[in-house]
């Protein structure tokens, strides 16, 4: 697997070493509620209590370690830059304050005021661009240059895969008898890294990607044999998987991911609802959907051997002024 | 204790034999976030994560199980019936329905129908009566009479504070430094079962109580000295604590509860939406008291010494159709 892929199994692990003591081993928890409505033993690893709110600060906090050679303190990179100002903005600025650099996030002049606040909150420098893409571009550039800083890619870079994977490893401890493991797919950095946990561990447990319906191009990849981009920027609730998959999550998707299940915006809003309501956790509608997925009408196809399911319920970072959509949310239509 | 007070500790150690194996043992789960704002370190106790959401079921299926005879089946009660729509109605059916009682819970016609829906979702009859307490006392025992059913009072029942004791005899073992437990009060069961098991392991362990200013019957009768209930029905968000102490729960209060600290309604929400935000757990207003409570400058004048402090997180029933109120909800001036 090592030579096929960006990660083998053996970076999951060195990750697992250099991240573990600096982020939660996070609970898993169950719901009598949500195995009755499914008719499966469900199992909710919860990442919404994770640092920073959300998985993310796995990867960020073991790309920043990585480029730490171990000998030589000197060689700390001087400072990390970044265009997302969503949950990897977050990870990367408390990963870097962890380890003692400075971060800068891009953020466009138009962005709301509360993601502004939430990053400086955390500790970060914003950098304002236009809002066009080439804007963006240019500006980070310039800050790199400036600054001397790296930019640490939210999906791609491999440091982060191999960070994320590190939820498998706990999830293989915390459920032994798990039977498949259901993931939210953005840009695949979380999946992938899973995917190559759990098959080297033991190949015989399922992970199943799940995708909103309006950005489906793991699901549309998957179909056509090719990594398959999504057209547009998508429109999702679930803001945290806009991003289409990568070089180099898609061939370990391709190969080492048994199905995607996709649902509708609908799906999402309710799903995310009943785990607040049934569950009391405050999930992101990005988690919701790896939750719509198993309550899906095409999940009931899948064999019900494959009873021990754990959804990684991915985040918690919800604006909660934004909460139009909730008195809406109702059961969508089979 | 025994001769003093309705329940002894005996009494809730019998109510967690009679319970343990039907309810959870919840977590205690920390904030980094919360620590770092208070300079203590804090524990939430998660009941809003117990069966029906809240607390209250430990009490109500301790008072039904209590009613049945050890040794003849034939003497369970044949029904129960409350007015308690709340977290108590709901328990209440719970626990009926585990034993097999049915369960009548009277609403006035002009109750939300989402608590109607709530109701109903959990398998009670409702019975309706018009908004006023003669109609509603009518219609109760009416209803008690036609059924031959029992009403259980949702905090002066003395097997129901004993169920509610419970609450203390985990967390001793679940956070064995702690040196004061938080406690919202509104009829005070969960108080005066906590302040007795408490009391009776360790009397060191404070147990402070928190109430909203608005209806502050605690604070008032612990001032003066005598049982003062609210004059008029309080208006407060937290609306599981609208109720006053009664004639069981006063005794213990006033000797066994070290203090009671005030919290106004801005400073409820504020707490709210502070363990939404940071610790991503669905909490309703009324399990905000408690942690509005530490939050209080008054709290600032507990002995740096009390360092452990565990807060009950009573419950998660939130109607989030209703939340208006997220928006306003800023840091109130100190």
């Amino acid at each position: 697997m090592c030579a096929q892929y960006c990660i083998s199994f053996a970076d999951v692990e060195k990750a697992n070493t250099n991240i573990q003591d600096f982020i939660h081993l996070t609970p898993v928890l169950t719901s009598s509620v949500l195995n009755q409505v499914t008719g499966r033993s469900l199992f909710f690893k919860c990442e919404l209590f994770q640092k920073t709110g959300s998985f993310k600060i796995r990867g960020a906090l073991n790309a920043i370690r990585s480029l730490i050679p171990a000998t030589s303190e000197g060689k700390k990179p001087k400072a990390v830059v970044t265009h997302s100002s969503g949950n990897h903005g977050q990870a990367l600025t408390y990963a870097a304050k962890l380890e003692g650099i400075p971060a800068y996030i891009v953020v466009p002049r138009t962005a709301p005021n509360c993601k502004k606040k939430a990053i400086q909150a955390y500790g970060a420098s914003i950098v304002y661009s236009e809002q066009s893409d080439a804007s963006r571009e240019n500006v980070t550039k310039r800050i790199m240059e400036e600054t001397e800083g790296i930019m640490i890619h939210p999906n791609q870079e491999p440091a982060v895969i191999a960070g994320q994977g590190t939820i498998a490893l706990e999830v293989m401890n915390q459920v032994p008898l798990v039977d498949a493991v259901v993931v939210p797919v953005g840009g695949g950095g979380m999946i992938a890294g899973i995917a190559v946990t759990v098959k080297a561990l033991r190949p015989s447990v399922k992970v199943y990607a799940a995708e909103p319906l309006n950005a489906d191009d793991c699901y549309q990849s998957k179909l056509k044999g090719e990594l398959s981009p999504n057209p547009y920027p998508p429109e999702t609730i679930a803001d945290g998987v806009k991003s289409s998959i990568g070089l180099n999550t898609w061939p370990i998707i391709r190969d080492l991911v048994d199905d995607v299940f996709t649902v509708t915006e609908d799906e999402i809003k309710y799903a995310t609802q009943l785990v607040w309501e049934r569950m009391k956790l405050l999930i992101e509608p990005t988690a919701g959907v790896g939750v719509a997925a198993v309550l899906s009408q095409h999940f009931q196809t899948v064999s019900p051997e494959v009873k021990n399911i754990c959804i990684v319920l991915s985040g918690g970072n919800v604006d909660l002024s934004s909460l139009t959509w909730v008195k809406q949310a109702e059961m969508p239509a089979p």
